[in-house]
């Protein structure tokens, strides 16, 4: 018997019968003397209707009304989830983010979770219910509604399994688990079977869609061990852990690219000090995300700066950096067909030779590398885009991740 | 400057378009200078709605989740509202039952208010906002979200004007108030401008639908005074009140009628003590409602029983009554075509001669009656269905009602 967290995302419980099958699964879990805590998320499409209600009456709403508004989508399906369970004869109470005795900081539409007060929630597992908990909500400390954002539903799971000290926490979507690289574009990529928080950190941060960061953060830092598995089939799916010292056996975990990539030269600015961080800044305004980033100071003083951003932020990039180019001159080019690929794992600490097998790799397929950039656990190259996919065949092969 | 307490009904919000409209409704209210706090009910039809998929995944849901279930019909548009509000200028905070303070007993699905904790609203009224409140929701001490069964908005309103100590509670509704009779039926009816607790009540037992009764009956209790009014154009409607010396001098305050009456006789029963009892058990566990009881002590000891229940019953009455009829001997006849028609007012209490006018208008125009009920401060008698429009004009005529 184990105390089990499950979380459904918006698609697995996206209309009545799906609801069904989701209790369906439950039942088998509970059948076979489980207690379960089970997360789920609106109904797919319910929070862009709402949102698109919202901005009917109000082109501005308030943040707080806003988040009032949003949680009816998870109490919904909270109600129908559990009634769904009684249905079958498995006894079921649902809880609202207020109710399971979440409560979060006061930033509403994207609030932290501070603590969870898991007293009730405790005594109903124990006299035999199934939880139901509202993903993506809490309330604060004024009695306040609030959402946690983007992931906020994962996030709501891996809590709740930290605060109740659940034996596992799986969390269902509509992929089998984490693969070594896209099977859609590496036909050979494997399942991996465990994977270190920091490397699923780094995966997502290079374009792997499975989770948002901050839920894998939340878990790390509260080490809650969880599983990403998938809700069509009963396959194990990735355990996501602590670093254990047998992970360093295996270099590369897994290959990651993101073809969506434009990479912005700033040439010929003035080198002063204050230029980057002038640059930064303005791009932070306008809410772009930078990613790689090379500076080569020049000479007779003036500096080039390059960065990759997502692709369709060229535009607005090149119009945020306008006013500091007015300032500190040099001129600006972008370029769009841009792809970065990256390699991750915990064992390239202890192993040298990675970056030139990498290069390697990539030398023998032909593929330019167009800037370089490396952490601890993770070196990503900025490569031609037409090229992307073959080179991430080439190093999936080149780091042995093809074989078992 | 007052403080006000509005009620809009779920036709008043049944869209954004609506939801603007009493916006600016209440923004207008508050260019005044009032204080206003406002409970709206669900968009109509989203209540429905949600039953419907309720009963999809469970065709008989748990009474607590299907209270958590449509509360969220009332948060939608609490939010939207107070969006709206915000969208025009309007600093404006919505208040689910629980944030209200609305605290009932355990009763799920027909929750009675407890009491109404307000030291929030009130703190946020003074700051300057106005304040929407869902309707017909509240929570127990258990935590768990409760409704309040038909008419609960209503109820919220005129709890929520005892609690606070509101100047005014206005009930928006479809109509512009309480009427010496149904405007349909009797053309030179006319709006009535104050009327007591008692008469509202039986009047609304009497057939006119305006409200129900529960909700009288808590203002009543509590001695809020409310307003019953239209959201369609800015009519002062009725008040409805505490009985005043005054009102006495209006013998009949309105004539309703209902014209969905059944006329069910049991004849030649047993007449022993504890008969009665058995037949209205029997009736009262098939949850039919049953309204003017005439028993006839007989000779030979038998007895004959005849009450009036709703028409669209009468068949349900009759199987209930089956196994008594089997063990009390007698038969049944049941009439279909039959309606009530009542006369209502404090003014009876110290007038004479009342049913004498009553009977002899509804002679004069060939109306036969077949069963009279009388209480303190109303007449009512069962005749014949297709002439109770006729019988109404008539009586409402002869209590002198079509004067101003």
């Amino acid at each position: 018997m184990a105390l089990i967290v499950q979380k459904y995302g918006g698609t697995s419980v996206g209309d009545v019968e799906r609801i069904k099958k989701v209790a369906e699964r439950i039942k088998a879990f509970r059948d076979e003397g489980n207690q379960l805590v089970v997360v789920v998320s609106a109904r797919s499409g319910v929070t862009n209707e709402l949102i698109a209600r919202a901005e009917a009456v109000c082109p501005n709403p308030p943040e707080r009304e806003l988040d009032q508004l949003l949680s009816i989508g998870e109490q919904e399906t909270i109600a129908l989830t559990a009634m769904a369970l009684h249905g079958i004869g498995v006894p079921a109470i649902s809880y609202t983010g207020a109710q399971a005795g979440i409560v979060t900081d006061m930033a509403h539409t994207k609030a932290r979770i501070h603590s969870i007060d898991a007293e009730a929630m405790i005594k109903d597992i124990n006299a035999g219910n199934v939880i139901i908990v509202a993903g993506f909500q809490g309330i604060n400390s004024d009695g306040d509604i609030t959402t946690l954002g983007r992931g906020g539903s994962d996030l709501t799971a891996i809590a709740i399994a930290g605060a109740i000290k659940a034996d596992v926490c799986q969390i269902y979507t509509d992929v089998d688990g984490v693969y070594t690289a896209d099977p859609r574009i590496v036909k050979n990529a494997r399942k991996i079977e465990e994977i270190s928080y920091d490397e699923m950190l780094e995966l997502a941060s290079s374009g792997s869609k499975v989770m948002q960061s901050r839920s894998v953060e939340f878990a790390s830092k509260y080490d809650v061990v969880f599983e990403v598995r998938s809700s069509f089939n009963h396959n194990p799916g990735t355990i996501v852990k602590q670093e254990v010292a047998s992970m360093e056996k295996v270099v590369v975990r897994g290959v990651a690219i993101d073809k969506n990539q434009a990479k912005i030269q700033l040439l010929g600015l003035a080198d002063r000090p204050g230029t980057a961080a002038k640059v930064f800044r303005a791009l932070a305004t306008a809410n772009i995300v930078v990613d790689m980033i090379v500076q080569n100071a020049g000479r007779d003083g003036v500096a080039n700066l390059t960065f990759t951003a997502p692709a369709n932020e060229s535009a607005k990039a090149a119009k945020a950096l306008e006013p500091i180019l007015a300032e500190l001159g040099g001129k600006i080019a972008t370029h769009d067909q841009f792809a970065k690929l990256s390699i991750v794992g915990v064992g390239m600490k202890t192993h040298s030779g990675v970056a030139a097998t990498l290069f390697t790799a990539l030398a023998e397929c032909g593929v330019n590398i167009d800037l370089i950039s490396t952490s601890e656990i993770k070196i990503t190259v900025a490569i031609e885009q037409a090229k992307a996919d073959e080179a991430a065949r080439a190093v999936h092969t080149a780091f042995g991740l093809d074989k078992a």
